[in-house]
């Protein structure tokens, strides 16, 4: 006999508001045996009511403006699946948590940008706001770092955050083919949006790794002081000579605590080929997790897709409903703190760097006098074909050395008559 | 300000004893933070009392017996650490659970044979019995089955349950070395007990799969319900010719809904070379869930020793501290039925055969006749080397097959008087 009932709004019905809608209608039971409640839909919300979605919406209760299901007496908890920063998904989430409504979302730009402010609302009106879909798709990144590994001081979170761009890459090396010809079949398959902006250039897998970082650290979530680079200025040609090296590129989101504060950064790198995160191919995504006693744990899933992502929401659903309550960012937010964040340029790092040059006598003394200056030490230097007077390839590897001091060199080393091309420059991480 | 206090008692000081001690004295301010609960160990026992085990144990209360901890009014969960189904462990967690205490345990064995009975305690006396750390160390794997993947209907759990096995098998395909030279070397190394019986027959790794398949479909854990094979009788043969073929040998323990009824074995596998889990080497475990909806998660870590359970057995522990309960096997006892089985031989699965055949005309005729005869239907047949009338090896590869039918089909196969040695059989899982 089941005593409790749970009744859910859902804004917004693309694929993940669907998936959720298919697994309640589908397990009801099996949820009502896990967690000894009624998980039951009263009332939705999207931009167009017409469209047939492949799921009956009928017995649900219809929203025009979603942020009206804030205020529904017949409405528990809110899953907000509308997304971005700003806007509905914002109003909305504001308006359930006054009214005392958990909510669950799927919204990274949102608890990247407002997640602070949204938690200290939900604790003033003790409800919870979870958000297990934001990040990684199906795998539980969330609830590890916050349950499964709260026993630990968390050193280090990284990983590939980015499906689109994993897609992107792995099909780059497979096929050899450029940049804009992938991304262009990727937009046809359905792995890129049309403005593929926001995965390409590292701006979701970056909301992505501020929340991760807010949940190793205590911190509070800063979008602003994280760099982030993409993976469009990454060539073809980068990907042969790494592999060529025995690395993969992948773009990887870092959150590290070291000496002189907390680094984190989101950039494409080069990871040996031999290495677990180099066997995660396509739209999968893998996150690492490494703590004081538990030494390194690896997660590895689905990022994306209606499936898995609707899976994680309901991981919070069903949380909600078995009356499991924890900090939003893992701690009180009035025990967040703010970041003590590394400036980029005091990391410390190895590198790979090619140069397209003018094969003639004294260029490569000139880089590595610049690089000497500079301090950065060299570890391989290849120069690839012999053309004289033409740009040909030099490609580098570094020790680990300052980020810092290696750009300056790299400025200084583009402003050479005989280097023709604008330095491409990747981090080569080992995960040490 | 913390209101709250929760007072332990540990009982075993083996290294994960000591590991629990040393995180809760290190990080007693972190879990304050993290839980609202100050955590804090009150009384421990142990076998040896004079021992310096690098930890001071003076502040708390020592108990000969460890079963008069559940007796104990200063302690209201106990940290059960003993080891063994039965005895101590056993009489220790029964006490405190109907003493109204919650139990935290690393007890694969206890739990295995005895959790239903324990769990209807547990539900009888409305306190927990948690276990994280029971199966694969640190790797969160209870919590994601029993929570992050929550909202699926499992299909699958499967992987590398055993890190004493997985070294032993690591380290003869590295170095070409037999069986009882790297057990040797194990047991040494402390990675393999002084019996190693337990791990190398895959008794321990049965245990766990009889939680996993528990949690994963439902049902009460069934020890008896578990055909298991160990690694002892894998040979650096097998494993050379499983490497030419394309894949590595793994112990696996796996648990799966067929049509037929729910799956559960132990056995050495081939998994293909460039599979995700093959790339987990040494004492590493790695755990595949599969849902309905969330696909397919890994999770890899740690999977013994001092830190990485200790980890595991905190993450329990900090869920009392923030009150979160969930049921002992993800439902409630009395809604866990028992599994239908599959009968072994009813599972169709390809398979690896290596015969020791004399070289003679007619050899492979009879086996490809007995194998038609039984419906095996062979994929691929290598005679290794040609040495008339001496013992040579023949390595086959079948499709899928039932697994009944084959071992009929070895029985016969075994009988002819060309086959000279008992045929090496192994499966070979492609998890598709």
């Amino acid at each position: 006999m089941t005593s409790r009932i749970m009744r859910l709004a859902v804004a917004g019905l693309g694929t993940v508001g669907v998936g959720v809608v298919k697994m309640i209608q589908s397990h009801a039971e099996l949820y009502i045996g896990r967690t000894g409640c009624d998980v039951m839909v009263t009332a939705v919300s999207a931009r167009s009511q017409g469209k047939d979605r492949g799921v009956d919406l009928s017995p649900y209760a219809w929203e025009t403006n979603a942020v009206d299901l804030a205020l529904r007496d017949d409405v528990d908890v809110v899953i907000e699946l509308i997304g971005g920063s700003e806007g509905d998904a914002y109003d909305l989430v504001k308006a359930s948590l006054e009214n005392g409504k958990s909510v669950v979302t799927a919204n990274k730009a949102l608890i990247a940008h407002h997640g602070l402010d949204l938690a200290k609302i939900a604790d003033a009106n003790n409800v919870s706001l979870l958000y297990e879909a934001a990040v990684a798709g199906g795998i539980p990144v969330i609830k590890s770092l916050r349950e499964g590994f709260a026993g630990n001081e968390v050193h280090a979170v990284y990983g590939i955050l980015n499906g689109t761009c994993n897609y992107i890459l792995t099909e780059m090396r497979e096929t050899g083919r450029d940049y804009a010809d992938v991304l262009d079949d990727a937009q046809k398959l359905g792995y890129a949006e049309a403005d593929p902006t926001f995965d390409v250039e590292g701006i979701d897998a970056a909301h992505k790794l501020a929340i991760l970082s807010a949940l190793a650290f205590g911190v509070e979530p800063d979008f602003n002081n994280l760099p982030v680079r993409g993976v469009s200025d990454v060539t073809a040609v980068d990907i042969d000579y790494a592999w060529e090296l025995g690395y993969k590129i992948k773009l990887l989101g870092i959150a590290r605590r070291t000496e002189n504060g907390i680094e984190q950064c989101v950039e494409p790198c080069l990871v040996p080929v031999d290495s677990a995160i180099a066997s995660v191919e396509g739209v999968f995504n893998a996150v690492y997790i490494d703590g004081d006693f538990v030494d390194t744990g690896l997660l590895i899933g689905r990022g994306a897709g209606e499936g898995p992502t609707a899976s994680a929401v309901l991981s919070d659903i069903l949380d909600l409903a078995r009356e499991i309550k924890v900090p939003c960012f893992g701690l009180p937010t009035e025990k967040l703190v703010q970041g003590d964040w590394i400036d980029h340029g005091r990391i410390e790092a190895s590198n790979y760097i090619r140069l397209v040059v003018l094969d003639k006598p004294g260029v490569i003394a000139d880089v590595s006098a610049i690089l000497r200056d500079y301090d950065v030490s060299i570890e391989t230097l290849i120069q690839y074909g012999r053309s004289p007077e033409q740009p040909v390839n030099v490609v580098l590897t570094t020790h680990e050395v300052l980020q810092g001091s290696l750009q300056d060199a790299i400025t200084k080393i583009a402003e050479l008559d005989s280097v023709v091309e604008k330095p491409h420059v990747m981090r080569i991480e080992k995960f040490q």
